[in-house]
């Protein structure tokens, strides 16, 4: 039986995380002072401008303990952050890791739950320059800050999307909610389950930030934003922010067979899934749709990652329009992940 | 009775929290994109080095809802990060919110909580850029990363102290312990005790960014760090950084009168109090001993904050030693706040 954190204290905590990141973490010069000083600090790049988020993951709230290990908690932690990143264009550099621990909690836990933060900044060569770590009785919580950089006037915002603009999406949304509620689900609970693609999308969700920056500096999108809020509900944001709609062919939404086959079994709407809340970390991007072709283009010379022309921007303003084969149409109902209120929560008030 | 979080829900908030910064905080031309898009992003100054930090305070454990008013927390949880900050020798820029709420909390609870945070980084004309809110059932939590910058090359560091400089400290170490103690105590706990000036240090706690970016331009420090983890505690980490050990005299110590009055109410040595964890913010220079005089000039001409010369960074390595003016010697047992041992830790095995 390994050491708990009350065995080793606050002290001896920072002491074993410091040795995991000289040994495994990412060296990077401009760092001029890392962990162990009041604060972490850096030198920026020439021409640069600094991209900063955070993002918190509260125990039983955003991550199931005993549905993942502490590498997938890790990994997708700092998934999210660097899908922030990545949907202004810019590349993370630097991350800070604040956590609320229990005294209980084995410390080989929390050198796996480092892990995770590595496994995907290292593709970045980014580095953890410092953090705090503090005793909760309740919950533990894991809360990242990640700076990035990009190439000044590079950054793309949610709120620059123009009338009469294409609406692309990359992957497959609605993929991590899906797999989310089979992994819940108790009809499914067995281990095959989770090796299932979609569940597996939950667990290990990926990230588009080396897209988000290539369109970035392509200068090819008017606006850009990541699905963490779900697909409809993040297209809201973008509408909102631009003071425009948006209209969505319903038969031209990414939707997998897996998709299809497993909202079949759950007895659910696939199109719940693709437009819903879901923690995908995909790509949303309008652009002209002259554009269409060369992000498509772009974005296959870098990953074998779908991009799918879902729509365009008009219509009534902050309205998401459904349009169906039949010629029907439909608003969406613009759901994102609301933490105060129970479950999903309907926001048709910014809708209209 | 005005609304609680969870009924205007998390976009609700956030639309109130936005509306509070645009009228009550500062704009910062450098701030290219603030709250409302995945990341926020500011230009650096040419030339600068950026500094980063970040502390969290947990409800119940470093700070007492019943004991202070929510301007109360959001200024001393602010003050903390604005301290390492200044610690560093740099200015405080930009601000990252991040807080764990209840749905019940009332929905003025939190703006005032910001203007706690906006009334110390207004001082600097800084600003909130960015943040993120999620519900908790159990204890609350607000986690601030700050960003500062200095120029390139004027980071003071923690473990740069030489052996024979002299060691210098800012105001009144142990005044916010023995503060908070004076709080706690039921014998005391009277409505008077509230304006006691002590259990202010306790509930209005100042920092030394000023003086500590000064110290910093003056280039006349070797070492200086934030006396967070209380005078010997910090102290030791000066030492445990540079390899070295320190002499510390104790008559020269500052002590109040205040202190030493209250340290008999509570039967208590008052400099286990100057010595031991308290959360004063207060400054650790080292420097030359022919740089005394000019940084107590310097620290005059900003403020009317004592400094005092309180011994030599030498002796044994890692070991601190309490001189008495009979000539008699103690070790002092370094103590900090150890979030994960029960109450405060004694460190014996950073000492020897």
């Amino acid at each position: 039986m390994g050491d708990r954190i009350k065995d080793i204290g606050e002290f001896g905590l920072i002491g074993r995380i410091q040795h995991l990141l000289s040994r495994e973490g990412c060296v990077d010069p401009a760092v001029t002072l890392s962990l162990g000083d009041d604060s972490a600090s850096f030198q920026p790049r020439e021409g640069c401008e600094i991209l900063v988020t955070c993002d918190s993951m509260v125990e039983g709230r955003h991550y199931l303990p005993g549905k993942m290990n502490p590498m997938e908690i890790g990994r997708r932690a700092m998934t999210m952050n660097i899908s922030d990143i990545g949907a202004m264009g810019g590349v993370p550099r630097y991350a800070l890791i604040s956590l609320g621990l229990n005294e209980d909690t084995p410390v080989s836990d929390i050198e796996e739950l480092y892990r995770g933060f590595l496994d995907v900044l290292r593709d970045f060569e980014a580095s953890i320059v410092g953090g705090n770590l503090t005793k909760v009785d309740g919950a533990e919580f894991i809360d990242i800050t990640l700076i990035g950089e990009t190439e000044r006037g590079k950054v793309i915002r949610r709120d620059s999307a123009r009338e009469g603009d294409a609406i692309v999406v990359t992957g497959y949304p609605g993929h991590s909610a899906a797999g989310l509620e089979l992994l819940l689900s108790k009809e499914h609970s067995d281990e095959s389950i989770a090796d299932h693609p979609l569940v597996q999308a939950y667990k290990r969700p990926t990230h588009r930030a080396r897209e988000g920056k290539a369109i970035a500096d392509s200068g090819l999108a008017s606006a850009m934003i990541d699905t963490s809020d779900g697909f409809a509900g993040d297209l809201g944001h973008i509408c909102e922010g631009s003071g425009l709609g948006a209209i969505l062919y319903v038969d031209q939404l990414p939707l997998s067979d897996a998709l299809r086959k497993i909202s079949g079994k759950l007895r659910k709407d696939p199109y719940d899934f693709v437009l819903g809340s879901s923690d995908d970390y995909e790509l949303i991007i309008t652009c002209a749709p002259d554009h269409i072709r060369k992000i498509q283009d772009l974005i296959e010379s870098l990953s074998n990652v779908l991009v799918t022309e879902v729509g365009r921007i008009g219509g009534d303003s902050h309205r998401i329009c459904l349009c169906y084969p039949d010629g029907s149409e439909k608003d969406a109902i613009v759901s994102g992940w609301d933490h105060f209120v129970e479950g999903k929560r309907d926001a048709e008030q910014r809708n209209g």
